[in-house]
């Protein structure tokens, strides 16, 4: 349905030729330099010109009725406002990085006014709860996903080249707990961590919560939209299709936490080319990530205990990714400099 | 000699009061909450106004004639050439920062022409090599810091209260190496690394060369102005100094990568509490630098395996420090956004 071209190492040689005869010891900039040379095979190997868009996808979860977070799922919508008006972590933060922000309403419980200027992709009004019966239906993932490719298709034409991808939803670290479990075929507690900071005896209901989801859905194991349908929310499966999307139209995506790290994981399994092009921001404070993490082979730029969620996490690791672009476009080479090339 | 005030911690409460009522859930924002305290701190709790100046130190080392590094203690000033000429690392991290930047000469083999704009702190030509005799005499030592509190207040009077420290000079993580030994009196094998690179065999004669120098100085262990001037470099003597005298000004420092952190141990070492006033931006590729900065209870923001120097790290670390200082002046309370404070 996809296709994504794995990544070009049509130039590996001339990327590799330009960053080592920058003026620095060979590797000296550690993991800006393979990062460079990723944003150099994608976006062009003579010049890097970043265009990016932070996109923040909300939505409610069914699960969240059983208390599953520190939040009602009234929260969600509470959030969105916040981000509307500019007082959010993400808004900040964006706005430090001079990046635009663009907010999603993916299904939250209620619809928003259109004054608020938040986009509608609603594929409903909440997920069901995963631990009764499928979150959605194939045919709402499949809308889901074409919202996703449109949306993609919107910034492709507006010369956007990089996405940063977050989410807004109480209850969704539980979905992509369940997620990680069901793709990944392995124990639902070592995916199940306490969210944005839960109590012992909330931990204890949630962790059997998702254990019931997973068994519930087992028959699904290996089809990777079935999982996606069953254990997903709106904002995890449009999160996974706008990496596909991405991919497929040479953008590159900054991955934020731990649920977007799951929407990541289902992209892969659908398609594995897509890894080439996400760059991962950070280790969060989430147990379970640093296991999915390892499953992507993915290296976060940053690990600073983060449980916010939002993208703030895209959006903190935005100008190390700029700094790359930055090296890589204006540093000295030796011959420009006249200094000896030993260096 | 220097008065440093520890951190009060008279705002405490009411800085905790505004971080944990910011909408997000307490503690999601990791590392970047106790950094927002630290700025609070230090810069004032009612708003954090960040005004940062980076300062590059270069000089020569006489230890450096005997081959410990990648390359001739000419390209110290070849890449201050290259400084001055917008070309390095460090000048596009810090246009992307838009930090300014200054190049302070400490002393390098030769002095440069005023024109370039270089500050001439020069303390000789380069220092005499370790292994053989003190890199400087304690009145070179005294006239270092003596310009380091000059440079200090000049900053202080232009309204600078954030300093990021880096430095060039061929040589000099050997002389940080035996400066770590020295001051943690531990085996200086634990504290000899490869530099930006060295081959084996110059790693197995840098190893023997600072032993070396360790050993014939170890007469004045317990005494940190004569260590530091037996084994030190007059750009480390000269960001010991800045340190201090910048902790005492109630100005914050961002400390860069190996070499800057043993001046950090020496300055720590001189005043316990300048400690409050240290930022610590990365953990570099170096051998020895995870454990110096284990003795310094440092938790650095950065783990990009950098190895640069040139105050690279530092400069990269900021936007997190702008973060943090944006997030505590900016985001709104729960109160402000109309949010369920379980967030």
């Amino acid at each position: 349905m996809y296709c994504i071209t794995p990544i070009s190492t049509v130039n590996d040689s001339a990327i590799w030729h330009k960053i080592n005869n920058k003026t620095k010891p060979i590797g000296a900039l550690g993991t800006l330099e393979t990062l460079a040379a990723q944003l150099a095979a994608v976006l062009g190997h003579q010049h890097i010109k970043l265009m990016p868009q932070a996109m923040v996808f909300a939505a409610d979860h069914g699960l969240a009725r059983a208390g599953v977070s520190i939040a009602p799922s009234e929260v969600t919508q509470q959030m969105v406002h916040n981000f509307v008006a500019g007082g959010a972590a993400i808004n900040v933060f964006c706005r430090q990085m001079q990046i635009d922000l663009e907010v999603i309403d993916c299904g939250m419980l209620s619809p928003l006014d259109d004054s608020l200027g938040v986009i509608n992709q609603r594929l409903g009004a909440g997920t069901e709860a995963i631990n009764a019966t499928e979150a959605m239906s194939l045919a709402t993932l499949e809308q889901g996903f074409e919202f996703a490719n449109q949306r993609v298709e919107y910034h492709r034409q507006q010369g956007i080249n990089l996405l940063l991808l977050g989410e807004m939803g109480i209850g969704n670290t539980s979905s992509a707990s369940a997620l990680m479990a069901a793709l990944l075929d392995i124990d639902s507690d070592l995916c199940v961590g306490a969210g944005t900071g839960i109590d012992e005896q909330t931990l204890i209901r949630k962790r059997q919560l998702v254990a019931d989801a997973v068994v519930l859905h087992q028959d699904k194991r290996g089809d990777t939209k079935a999982i996606l349908a069953a254990l997903g929310g709106f904002e995890i499966v449009q999160m996974t299709a706008i990496m596909l999307a991405a991919a497929q139209a040479n953008m590159l995506v900054i991955i934020d936490g731990f649920i977007a790290s799951a929407a990541a994981l289902a992209a892969v399994k659908l398609n594995p080319h897509v890894k080439d092009y996400l760059i991962f921001a950070h280790t969060s404070h989430e147990q379970g990530h640093q296991l999915m993490l390892a499953n992507l082979a993915a290296k976060p730029l940053l690990d600073l205990g983060l449980r916010l969620g939002e993208g703030s996490g895209a959006v903190l690791a935005y100008p190390l990714v700029e700094a790359a672009a930055n090296f890589y476009n204006q540093m000295a080479s030796f011959e420009d400099a006249g200094v000896n090339t030993v260096v």
